[in-house]
Parts: structure tokens; C-alpha cells; sequence
């Protein structure tokens, strides 16, 4: 489920026109009767497509089922996350012996502890932080100041739509300094592909944080003194620079139309929108099912070989399309930069908070 | 689906003791109330995990169920290929209006054909042999003398296995002049992972290639002059390198233990693995489901975002371990290399048929 819709590819790419192509030619030199073949070949395969079609949403239906099979387990771990209620003694016995390797090292540590921090301690304190920093793709969009807002971070939850195919990534947050919303929302559409019947990622869909003054971290405001070449007056200027933050994943990508677009240009939205809708696909199948082994570091053992994937990911944030200059208005100015937050040619990502 | 199982995980890695060190001394750090919820939230993940096995065997069951209701649309799919039956006109007219773009361009270039070849052309010559070739990571597994042979491919079929989780890739090939098998088979066994409940890669099986006398295609021989460094006397060596070709494909990939390992040939192997089993998902879920499209060319349209994933299969065969000198009970020679069909120091893939 890793695919983009023909819809999302056709408007980034123009037209197949070219790759068709290429096999075309071949196909245009056969003769008539195998064409004839081929033709009856590509009818069997809008029959499977049937089939096919019927089968991703059978398979969908699973993922409800299993999920509706789920839920009242990440109900009881989000009262024990968020301090709401205290295992039993049965409960915790029952814990280690889950992974005795686990409770053997943890064990080994236990002393004595009479402070207050001991019993003050609610829940288990930033137990989603610290899963999504054992998740090489995750953390790697976590940024310092992120790590603070994400302490408040209480649960993330899977829904499925209702109207549409497809699924919503709900996370709440405890009351924080940065921004009011209480839960913040990721949706992901799919659309059944007309030519294999799978269901394809088409869009997705994001909250608009309502940050606090002065707490926004989708951008960094940068002063800058400019020198008219001919009165040689300086002035200040501030302007808003796109900053790295987590919190972006809540803001689309958006897709221009393909003719406003070199092939570069192309690469790097389809590689965008790939990463996105991978990171999506990693909350609903790796994080929320097994939130407490990646709390752990247990799931890097089941999850192991997949590492080196990530590395391809690092550019998320990097293959961006070039800084706008926002001073067209004004051409015969010299910049000078000044406290600037970045350096002024590093390639900041696109704001896409409006 | 592309993850390995952690007993192939433990035996390359020899232990995971160093990944879960890296969060078990902050657990262990926690306070004793925050260890107990933490043992809770495992106990709660074990049930989970259940929960979760059964998912991936109905998912198994469901995967079995479709391939009965694609089977007899496959079986005339191959009888068309292979010449066996002839479309009537209604199945071609019904398959010209699939994909009415293709129809077009195919219909443009239609001309007049009297001669015989195109009375005498049997089926859809080279169908499988030219769907592979418009699959990227498939056709760079195939070299210039594979294409001869992969002529003969006559069907790629699925099957699920019986006794243990798993499926085999069954590839039919017509008399050649290359081998004597009439099928050769790769099976890929699942394992449940216990942490995850995942169904997970474990091993491969290949049919041993009864390669005909001078034609395996695995290895090439190379002629090597030895002088002798005291008595200066030459001698002629021969000897067997271990060539590139699709066919090693049929070869599982062995997996030495931990201890006989350096970590860069741990990650060489788990590549080598990891690309293995992604090509049995290709032919799997790809290639066998949608081979006409394949064989057109329009697959690439619906899989075109996935290209990109396949540079990095480009090392299947280029990282592999030392090439192995066969010489060593010579080693006071000097060796001049002549006549060899592959550079000296090229890193020839390790031989894998015995």
C-alpha cells in the first residue's frame, strides 16, 4: 500500500505518454494474431482486476475487524500510560513473563526508593516520545524544541473512515504551552487503482494547529538590514523562514500542476509524498500496534533489517524546491544578512503552513 | 512482508543484546511504579500479539482464497500464451475496449500481413521473458545468455504451501537445450514471529538446475598459466568463477553463523536475503498477477513510483563476500591471469550450486 494513485502520478507526471512507449514499438511490429492474443490477454486482466478490486476491500474489512479486536487493549494501555489506572499485582506478574530476557535486566537494577519522585510519577511519563525516538524515520523529524511539545504527547490512535477508504491517525496532546488543540489529526484517503483493483494512497489530509503566539514552530522569523544601493539608507526587514518540525506532518504536501514543473521538481514532490505516506503507514502498522516495544527498544529486534530503508528517508526534509526570495519588489537592494536563525543559502523546506 | 525471521535474524547477529541495551538503561533508571506499569503494558502487547497472529492467518487465508478464483482466469491465460487455444472474436473485441489508449496505438500501425510468419507465430512468443525485462529489478538480474533460456519460460505460476506457512514460485520452461528440468520451483517459508505475531520470512528452497553438459550458465571457467617461483616451469590451471545470472535466483543463499562473520558481512547477507525475498514478492504480487501488463509496458504506469526503490537492489550481486582462492595449496606461485573471461580482482558472486 505504498503506491500513489495514477490520479496523483498523472498529475505530477503529465501523461505516461513516454514509458508506454517504450514497449509500444515492440508490441506495433507483432503480428496481427498475437495481438489478437493480447488483447484477449488484457480482458482476462480487467476480470482479475474484478477479483482484485474485491480483495483489497475484503482485506480492509479485516484490518476493521482486527482493529474493533484491538482497540480495548490500547484503551487499558492508554489508562496506564496517562496514570488514569494501576495494573494489578496479577497484571504485572503476568508482564514478566512476557520476555523474562527483559524483566532479568530491568530487575537486576531494583533498589530501594522512598523518594517522592517515585510516587509522583503519573503513568509512565513520555511514553510516546520515547517510542517515536526509537523509530530511525520518526525521530529523524523530531527536533529539540519538538521533543518538548511532544512530552505532552498522551496517545495516538487508528480510525478508519466511514465514507472513504482509507484511515485517520488521531494524536492527543495534554494541555501545553505551544498550541490549543487537544488532538491533532492526520487523514490518509485511498482510491481502489482502476488497473490492478489495489487500493492506492490518493491525499491526505491535515489539522491546522492553532499555535500559541509566538509558539509556532512550522517557521522562524529572521531580521535582515538592507542597503539601497543609491540613498545607501539601510532598513530592517524581518521575514518568516520555514523551519524542520515534526509538526509539518500535519500540513499536506502540496502537489502543483505538472506543466509548473521541471522533471526535478517532479522527483522531489513524488519522493515527498512517498515519505509522508510511508510515515503514515509506520504509525498504523508499527508504532500503534506496538507502542510499548518500541518504548522498550524491543521492536528494533523484529524490526531490524528494516533500518537501513530509513536512510533513504533522511531527505524528507532535504530535496526541498529553492528558498522563495521574497524581496522581488525590491531588486536593487543589497542584502546583508544579519542574525539570521539559518544560514542564508541553506535550503529551508517549503512552507506549506499559509 | 519483507522482514526475516529473528531466529535468521539471531543467527547472523549472534545476539541483540547491544540494540536493547541502548533503552534499557533508561528503564532501568525509571522508578519502581513506572517499571510496573511498563510490565502491564507488556503483558497487554502479548495479548496483542495473539490477537494479532490470528490476523495473519486469516489475511494467509483470504490470500489463498483469491488465488482459487484467479486460477482459471491464469490457466487460460496460459493457454493463450503457449498456443493452446485461440481467443474467439468476442474476447478480442471485449479486450480492445480495456484500455481503448492502448487499442488505439496498437490499431494505428495495423498493415496487411500476408506472409507467414504471422500464420506460424505459436501464442505470445517471449510473454514472460519480455514482462520481466520491463520489471527493473528483474531485468537486472537478467544477463544477454539468460534471454536465450528465458525464451523457453513458458508460465510462472503461484502456489501456496501445504504443511507450513509459505508460497513457491513454479517456473515452467518448454525443451531447451540448457537444462532438463521442466519446472524449476522456489519456495519461501514463513515463520510467526512471537514478538509481533507477523507472519515473517524464513527460509528459501530452490530446485537444483539440471544444467546440460558445457551450458550452466553459474560459472564460467577460466584458463590461468602458474610459473613456478624456483623451478620457473608453467603449468596451465583451470579453473570454475562464479557467474551472474538470473538462474542463481534457484540457489537459496546460505547463511553462515554469526561467530564466522564480520559485521559487513552480516549486512552484505542481510541485504542479500532481503533482496532475495523481495524478488519472490515481486513475482508474487506483481509479475504473476498482472504479467500482461508487464508484458506492455502499463504496469509501469500503476507501479511507476516504486522504480526508484529498485537502485538500491542494483548490489544483489555486487556486494557479495571474497571471491575464494581456490589456489591456497599453491601459494609459493606467482599467477598470471590470461584468458579470463572476468577481470582478476572483480568480486565474482560467491558460487552457490555445488
Amino acid at each position: 500500500m505504498d503506491q500513489i494513485s495514477p490520479e496523483l502520478l498523472a498529475q505530477l507526471q503529465g501523461s505516461f505518454g513516454s514509458l508506454v512507449g517504450q514497449q509500444s514499438g515492440y508490441i506495433k511490429s507483432l503480428p496481427e494474431p498475437v495481438k489478437r492474443r493480447i488483447f484477449a490477454l488484457k480482458q482476462l486482466q480487467a476480470e482479475h482486476s474484478e477479483l482484485e478490486a474485491q480483495f483489497h476491500k475484503d482485506i480492509l474489512e479485516l484490518e476493521k475487524k482486527y482493529l474493533g479486536l484491538y482497540s480495548p487493549l490500547y484503551e487499558k494501555r492508554n489508562e496506564i500510560v496517562v496514570g488514569k489506572t494501576e495494573p494489578t499485582d496479577d497484571q504485572v506478574e503476568a508482564g514478566k513473563k512476557v520476555d523474562e530476557e527483559f524483566t532479568e535486566e530491568i530487575k537486576e537494577s531494583s533498589k530501594e526508593e522512598t523518594d517522592d519522585e517515585s510516587q509522583n510519577a503519573k503513568g509512565v511519563p513520555e511514553f510516546w516520545l520515547s517510542a517515536m525516538k526509537n523509530h530511525a524515520q520518526i525521530a529523524d523529524m523530531i527536533t529539540e524544541q519538538d521533543q518538548e511539545v511532544l512530552k505532552s504527547l498522551s496517545n495516538i490512535r487508528l480510525v478508519y473512515l466511514e465514507e472513504n477508504p482509507g484511515f485517520k491517525l488521531e494524536f492527543d496532546f495534554e494541555e501545553n504551552e505551544y498550541f490549543t488543540n487537544t488532538t491533532l489529526t492526520k487523514a490518509y484517503y485511498y482510491q481502489q487503482s482502476a488497473a490492478s483493483g489495489d487500493l492506492v494512497f490518493d491525499r491526505a489530509e491535515g489539522t491546522e494547529i492553532q499555535w500559541n503566539e509566538g509558539k509556532n514552530l512550522s517557521f522562524t522569523v529572521e531580521t535582515k538590514k538592507q542597503r539601497h544601493k543609491s540613498t545607501n539608507k539601510t532598513r530592517v526587514v524581518k521575514r518568516t523562514v520555514p523551519a524542520e518540525t515534526f509538526f509539518n506532518f500535519f500540513t499536506p504536501i502540496e502537489v502543483p500542476d505538472a506543466e509548473d514543473l521541471d522533471e526535478n521538481e517532479e522527483n522531489d514532490i513524488g519522493e515527498q509524498l512517498e515519505a509522508d505516506y510511508e510515515l503514515g503507514e509506520e504509525f498504523k502498522e508499527k508504532l500503534i500496534p506496538h507502542a510499548v516495544d518500541w518504548f522498550t527498544g524491543k521492536a528494533l529486534e523484529y524490526e531490524g533489517f528494516g533500518m537501513d530503508d530509513y536512510d533513504e528517508e533522511d531527505d524528507y526534509y532535504e530535496e526541498n524546491s529553492d528558498e522563495q526570495d521574497e524581496d522581488d519588489d525590491d531588486d536593487d537592494d543589497d542584502d546583508e544578512e544579519e542574525h539570521s536563525s539559518a544560514p542564508a543559502n541553506q535550503q529551508a523546506p517549503e512552507c506549506k503552513q499559509q
